[in-house]
């Protein structure tokens, strides 16, 4: 399923125009620092000397982990359903950010292990009640790998179509800071003690049996597969160890990316999403701008192995797509310098001798 | 003059309901890391469980230094008045910034070098065309510091009489970093190589003859003052080596204190500034909220020496105030979400085991 991605790298035509607009603005040379370079992206990828990302939409995927079952996070798998609820009503980090910079939010389900209630805010698009304990089985089917990928992709064209030109995503789900050190375990090779952090607040304790839990887990799945995780293809990764709303953030970042539109990357568990999506399609990388290194330990690896230089570091370590909306302010910033600064010539300032 | 100043530590009564107030919002305990320090902080100046930056204003001092003479600039002088044409017709980065998030702008003169056609967002309180070349004389008279310093009381008053709850400093004036550094080292004691930085684009040789006038600037001022620089007065050290807009900051920090009201301290001008105000008054630094630290050398080792932890750090090195502006909705946010996240007990959501 995965050969329906065919993403190409932003046109570098637009390149020298962009960077002469930015650099006779009315300020020292690269002074602006890290918003000239999110500033550039964004005219490339836009192939607009006036990019604009004033029509945001941050979409969160949920969904819940059999491998909750070994114990491995700090809060019960109810509390899934009951923040997608607290989302819904507006009481979340993210929801209450997303309204401060009024930037539209939709929840969609694609594997909470409840029943939910419809709400406008709500997408349903459920694969199963949660994935199976990937500690003991494989986490998934073949086919709801490509339905939870689809969910994401259907997501981003909805979006698009709607003429959303930035594209923010969140997740939520008991356990998938597990899951994604597991899956970033197999992407980049590092050890499960390496991948594996304090998620919500785990102990030591906590942590190291996190790590045993994952490399239990890829030993199983080896097992079973018959083949060494270097070998594995992104379909084999994705239904031995994948989550399914991480598979649709992964999907969303594809479609996003095919589509020509910038989409920001979270904390830890977006990045391992886009990590996957990279594995598809290398190009993908290029549509994205990353919000903030979190406090999760591997998520500073993660994002060096990626040469992400994330906008923001401010400890936080919450999900939900919080950073990410956080930082839009500033990439917003980067379109507003772009467009409304004067240049030298208009201002009548003066250059540097 | 600096007796004036008496300024107490915010009163620490609200802390525990402080903290327990963002311990019971929805989110892992500390998950939204840096936030909540600044939310505490701004709770405990407010003396309130829902402290609000809703009001904020941007002020940014303007003026010009006659150690420029020693070639320590890329820009020539003209380009101060130049500038503050620029934030007047709107075409600045802290322009388009403070438009972006409809935070009110005014630009003080205290000490530019030409004559300034009134505008509305203009304040005349020219000290003098420029200080005097402090590398051959002192930069100012006594009573041009005080008229510096009361330029910053007056305007921290008039805001706050009108309601502002966030004060925002910047600063325009070539020359600027040049005199700070030397401020810096007489305020430290580190030495010239360690407190001179590129400014706004120097290079090496540049940086490298900035640090022999800042040495012989101090070493002239020593000799007529007959005091060596450790023994110096707030007052001599202005009076010697200060700048008019670097010192209505410090005035503007003060007043700011004294009454209770946070600001936000930008780039490494500004943290100049407080360095000052924390010698006249070390209160002053529990008001202060640090933006960011900027790309200018000495920046880091001062935000060191003041135990601050900025919110951003992207590699700016514009002044202005633009790190402050952009800043701000960060802080906006520490507000937001300790006003109106949800708590585990409002949203029925399940806490750790």
């Amino acid at each position: 399923m995965f050969k329906q991605f065919n993403i190409v790298s932003p046109s570098a035509d637009i390149s020298a125009e962009l960077q002469q607009k930015i650099d006779t603005k009315t300020k020292p040379l690269g002074a602006l620092g890290e918003l000239e370079n999110i500033a550039f992206q964004l005219g490339k990828i836009q192939q607009s000397l006036t990019p604009d990302v004033s029509k945001p939409k941050m979409i969160i995927f949920a969904a819940d982990h059999g491998v909750v079952a070994q114990g491995i996070s700090l809060f019960p798998q109810e509390v899934t359903p009951q923040m997608v609820m607290n989302f819904l009503m507006g009481g979340a980090a993210v929801s209450v950010f997303c309204e401060q910079h009024n930037v539209p939010l939709r929840i969609v389900d694609v594997g909470v292990n409840a029943e939910l209630e419809a709400h406008p805010l709500l997408g349903d698009r459920k694969v199963a009640f949660a994935s199976k304990d990937f500690s003991q089985q494989a986490a998934m089917t073949a086919e709801q790998v490509e339905q939870a990928i689809l969910a994401g992709v259907d997501e981003a064209n909805m979006a698009i179509d709607d003429g959303v030109n930035l594209l923010m995503f969140g997740e939520m789900g008991i356990g998938n800071t597990c899951v994604s050190s597991c899956m970033m375990t197999a992407l980049v090779g590092v050890s499960a003690a390496d991948s594996a952090g304090r998620g919500t607040g785990l102990d030591m304790a906590g942590v190291s049996h996190k790590a045993q839990i994952i490399e239990l887990s890829l030993k199983r799945a080896e097992r079973e597969t018959g083949q060494i995780i270097s070998e594995w293809s992104a379909q084999t990764l994705a239904q031995q160890v994948g989550g399914f709303e991480i598979l649709a953030m992964a999907g969303a970042m594809l479609q996003s990316a095919q589509r020509q539109t910038a989409f920001v990357v979270d904390g830890f568990i977006c990045s391992v999403a886009l990590l996957f999506a990279q594995k598809v399609a290398p190009a993908v990388r290029e549509y994205a701008i990353f919000a903030h290194q979190s406090n999760e330990k591997a998520h500073k690896t993660l994002l060096e192995h990626l040469h992400a230089e994330p906008i923001l570091s401010l400890d936080l370590r919450l999900g939900e797509g919080s950073g990410a909306i956080l930082a839009y302010p500033l990439i917003h910033s980067a379109c507003v310098f772009l467009k409304k600064m004067a240049s030298f010539e208009s201002a009548g300032v003066s250059d540097s001798k």
